[in-house]
């Protein structure tokens, strides 16, 4: 078996280690002499693990006691709808700000359930920049303010949460969470699909204040409303295990290597490193983007010259070098550096660029 | 190592060489350098699997063309929300037949987007029979006519689908899909939770008529809608990608082994040897529920004197029989005998039955 360095926007790489742990357990977990998969989530063992599951994310983000924290389906997508249905009743409106791809689509799948308010876009800056935070048009009566804090798609990343007041600020964190520590106190809620850095796709992960959970809602099937999710510990429904458990064995390995501090200081070094490579090129390879909002997650790049894009793909994955073709929306290519990316991963792809700029330059 | 028998109701026991070779594959899948959980779902080689596991599916299940086949989240009860979302409007009526606790949960998470006419039900008789097709009060106006095919709790089955006319007959089979053959032109819509006869959960398949994906419904976000899914090949956004190739390595196996006539006739020794058991028990263990209707798939058992379970219990699971505890509705006992449960597995249970009855008796 040779494994390669995995650059994918998600399902993305996951922790080696954690993957050889999944796999020796496969087929007997806990003593149980069966399947993590063939656990009733009501058995004795599966509950077990679940709630240290959460007790170390919360000791991992640090989330205070008045958050409840769910661990759902759907993706963040399905979430793009259901936030409006739990904190907007007919006639309310929210703030979304633009900053790519994934806060516009947040926008639109909460149309049918809130008024939408876009407060800020840099759509006509090709989402290259992010209006300033004097610019938005934040309306106090909003229900929440919504933004990304990371674009998968167009490389753009919050690096501090944004003041809005009193109003609730909801983030999409699903490209980011985890990579740093963030002041949860800062957000009425945090979700993120855990296709990223937590786990396998499948799995959504939900924080949220707990008075927010209190607010009145149109009428709805229970299994959409975030109260009952909370109050079933997350188990209104069959969960998807599979998921929970693997978010598990994530959480351990990063409490195993330093927290959320560590994964920020080794993030900085690997987006770093390839930014100053990309910049050092002389042209040969481009990131359009303002500086200071570059993400240090997902790097979209160019190549001076496109038609040099299919041999870079082909050499590349030759070399071990998985999932670089950038997103259709954009072109070019993209690495994605979430945390399970060691940094020996990014080294050997500067290496690559270099010498693939030096043949073909 | 040492695996036990597992009667969980789900997430239930499965095949072993499914998860020796999830196992085999788990760090270097399809000679990618990489897991099957960490790969794109748009790259060639995911959507490759996932159109044969498809086609697989099809085959096994003898699917016409015109219906579409999703590989969605949310598990059943999300989709008890979702079908009255997709197949009703405002002021439509659904006709429900009540055969226990999933078809009645079925009908009240239904309720806030489509008039629910329970049309039969077997409630007053605690759910131990089924209403006579004959008395049903159908309304040949309704939007549908939802059934649950097996009852996990109750342990009562459909052995044919009934005849409702013209109207769409839609199905919840999570717990007996793909137990036996079953004619998908009697149906308007199947859908079925994956952990029980599929995969791990966290995965729904759902089965539907194409003229249904054209049905008018209020507006709504399009993630809830079923056409959405079906034009993007169910990756409208990331799906569970672990779940639905889990169940395409369940779908081989069933392949493999003769696919679902041999699976009815499996599943029919299994059933037909514990209920034997338990009706020449002479008292001492009691299934209450008419013969015709008894599921093939879920045998909830009590024993003559309750202050028996506590043992029974403890002494099965030494005896490495996993999971026999009842659902707190009903007490007692209930071993889930889904495809993936081998006749050896009922063997070491009915003799272990015979012994403790002997001990106690």
């Amino acid at each position: 078996m040779s494994r390669v360095w995995n650059f994918s926007a998600g399902p993305a790489a996951l922790p080696l280690s954690v993957l050889e742990r999944a796999q020796r357990e496969l087929l007997d977990w806990n003593g149980s002499g069966a399947s993590v998969m063939e656990q009733s989530h009501r058995g004795k063992r599966f509950i077990a693990m679940a709630q240290q599951v959460e007790a170390n994310l919360r000791e991992l983000m640090d989330i205070p006691d008045d958050y409840a924290v769910l661990f759902e389906q759907g993706g963040a997508t399905q979430h793009f709808a259901q936030i409006p249905m739990n904190l907007a009743v007919e006639g309310d409106s929210a703030d979304y700000i633009i900053t790519g791809h994934w806060s516009e689509k947040a926008a639109s799948e909460a149309a049918p359930y809130v008024r939408v308010n876009v407060a800020a876009t840099s759509k006509s800056e090709s989402y290259l920049r992010m209006s300033a935070r004097e610019t938005w048009k934040l309306d106090p009566n909003a229900s929440y303010v919504h933004i990304a804090t990371n674009e998968t798609i167009h490389g753009v990343q919050f690096k501090q949460p944004p003041d809005v007041g009193n109003v609730p600020l909801v983030a999409d964190m699903s490209s980011d969470i985890l990579s740093g520590p963030v002041d949860v106190r800062r957000y009425g809620l945090i979700y993120a699909g855990a296709q990223k850095n937590i786990g396998p796709s499948g799995l959504v992960l939900i924080i949220i204040r707990r008075d927010l959970l209190e607010r009145p809602t149109r009428p709805m099937a229970k299994i959409f409303r975030y109260v009952e999710h909370a109050a079933h510990d997350s188990m209104l429904n069959t969960p998807n295990t599979w998921g929970w458990y693997l978010a598990g064995l994530t959480f351990e390995w990063l409490k195993d290597n330093g927290g959320l501090a560590a994964m920020a200081e080794l993030n900085r070094q690997k987006s770093e490193l390839l930014y100053s490579t990309i910049d050092g090129s002389g042209g040969f390879y481009a990131n359009p983007i303002d500086p200071p909002v570059r993400s240090r997650m997902n790097v979209p790049f160019t190549l001076h010259d496109s038609a040099l894009d299919a041999a870079f793909l082909q050499e590349s994955e030759a070399a071990g070098l998985l999932a670089l073709k950038g997103h259709k929306a954009l072109g070019g290519m993209r690495a994605s550096l979430y945390n399970a990316v060691p940094l020996q991963a990014v080294q050997v792809l500067v290496d690559f660029m270099h010498d693939f700029a030096r043949r073909h330059g």
